[in-house]
């Protein structure tokens, strides 16, 4: 942030009174401009067994292979952006299941948020920002060539989960940001 | 957003290309300018049986009680968040616990999500957002003069969990934002 959003003016980097944070403000308005951690949504969209994993068409890690995610719009609950995520990326339409991660990608300000899922039928597609989009069987996942740390964590959790039958949530700390 | 924190210009709204929701786009430099829902990190301490709650010295909602609470700064965990909120608003040194709540605020852009916490010692005092600060027993709690519905879920949540003896982990979608 260089210029001030509410009057124009540029910015100085301070501390305001009663904070402990450096913050943009503007010394011409008075407005201080708070920067925050954004959400990341995603699911892990199962069909009779197998993971349904779209290849990235964008940067970051384009040719890469993701569960489908993306950040949370305003006037969405996380369920909503979850689901809404998988038809953009992967024009598949899923009943969003329980919590299954919640990983703080703290160095970049995201926190990446991961439910379980079921295809409502096994239509799917790429959509705009996937090059490619498949169902994979568990030995199948294409681990050397995922897009993300937080998508591994999830795909791993969530496999360990089906295996002992049950339907735990894991918080991790990782890298990773979904944008660079 | 009236002016373009990269440029200075003045930004027009508009749908950009490839998008499908209205954003605050820059025609001189060519950003555009997202917005996206805030995390609000909490939790509910407690001390022998007693829950720690604030009566807040700010507004919205200045006078009314509340579980520790606030904005997730960049840099953080969602339990390092909600672990100095309660020592800011409360000078109280906690052990974040297991999940309790997630408040989708669709209207206001927030997701405000809540710890179970146990006090580590029994100091605590009201922090420069607080008038005052106390123990409560479940029987005790200002449920009318409380400052969100937010809070009240989590609350209500946590003493059904406790008198059940588990501790699950509950969404929904409320009104109600941290800051009007």
């Amino acid at each position: 942030m260089k210029f001030c959003s509410n009057c124009g003016a540029a910015v100085v980097t301070k501390i305001p009174d009663g904070d402990h944070l450096a913050r943009f403000v503007c010394e011409s308005c008075g407005v201080v401009h708070y920067k925050n951690p954004l959400l990341v949504l995603g699911c892990v969209p199962e069909w009779q067994g197998k993971i349904l994993l779209c290849r990235r068409a964008i940067e970051p890690r384009r040719g890469f292979w993701t569960v489908p995610a993306g950040f949370m719009e305003i006037g969405e609950t996380m369920q909503d952006a979850a689901r809404r995520e998988c038809f953009e990326e992967a024009q598949a339409e899923v009943r969003i299941g329980s919590l299954l991660a919640a990983v703080n990608v703290t160095h970049a300000g995201q926190v990446h948020v991961m439910f379980r899922a079921r295809l409502l039928h096994p239509g799917f597609g790429p959509g705009p920002e996937s090059l490619e989009v498949g169902l994979f069987e568990e030995g199948e996942i294409p681990w050397r060539e995922l897009a993300f740390p937080s998508g591994e964590f999830t795909l791993r959790r969530y496999f360990a989960d089906r295996a002992a039958g049950r339907e735990d949530h894991h918080f991790t700390e990782l890298t990773g940001a979904l944008r660079a």
